[in-house]
């Protein structure tokens, strides 16, 4: 696997961006960050697992909720400094918020000045059910 | 559009992770970068406008090949710091190399030690005709 892990640029902190998105539906799942061990991990088991940068740690997806991502295909980049993961989402859910995507605000006001953020994913699971 | 501007996390940079999709296929097409004044002018326009890390400038994608993106959809994600685009690809290629998306080298070793990067990507200009 050095032919990937060789190959990504990765940035000053050692991290690479990570793209998720549904293998079955195209829907986009989130957006999240790896450096090479995380990345080597993630194709050692199949299974998402990315760097946090907000806890400055490895962060097995689905860890908590048990909503983990089984990696279906890897793709990178022109310039190699983002990976795109078309992966199967175990339990429908991508977001901690129980959202089916983590990008389930929508920006309203194309082509007006007064546009708003608006809820329009949808939610799958009740976070408080599965994260106590 | 300030409810969209001010609820962005712009990074230390100043900027915010832009991943572009083909509002009619789900097709992956590109992860750029944005700034508030790049994604102001996006909204504005209408037409994807990036800020380019490697060159320090804004960068209205398809200014040199005349293949732009028209934006049909803004998606904020969970945290605040990346947008997905829905756009339509004009030429139906984003990537400078010519193909349709810039995600077009697959890893293959999937399950296995020994995997490359193959190009499995749909080529659809030659670059050296519209870049010249």
């Amino acid at each position: 696997m050095d032919a990937l892990l060789e190959e990504v640029t990765y940035d000053d902190d050692g991290l690479v961006a990570a793209i998720a998105q549904d293998a079955a539906t195209g829907d986009l799942l989130m957006l999240a960050y790896m450096n090479k061990d995380t990345l080597r991990q993630t194709l050692e088991t199949g299974k998402m697992t990315y760097w946090s940068r907000s806890r400055q740690e490895e962060w097995r997806k689905g860890q908590s909720s048990g909503n983990t991502q089984t990696v279906k295909e890897v793709h990178l980049d022109c310039d190699g400094d983002a990976l795109l993961f078309k992966v199967n989402q175990k339990g429908g859910a991508a977001c901690h918020t129980g959202h089916r995507s983590c990008f389930y605000r929508e920006y309203t006001g194309l082509g007006s000045q007064d546009g708003e953020l608006e809820d329009t994913g949808e939610q799958v699971f009740d976070p408080a059910e599965v994260y106590g």
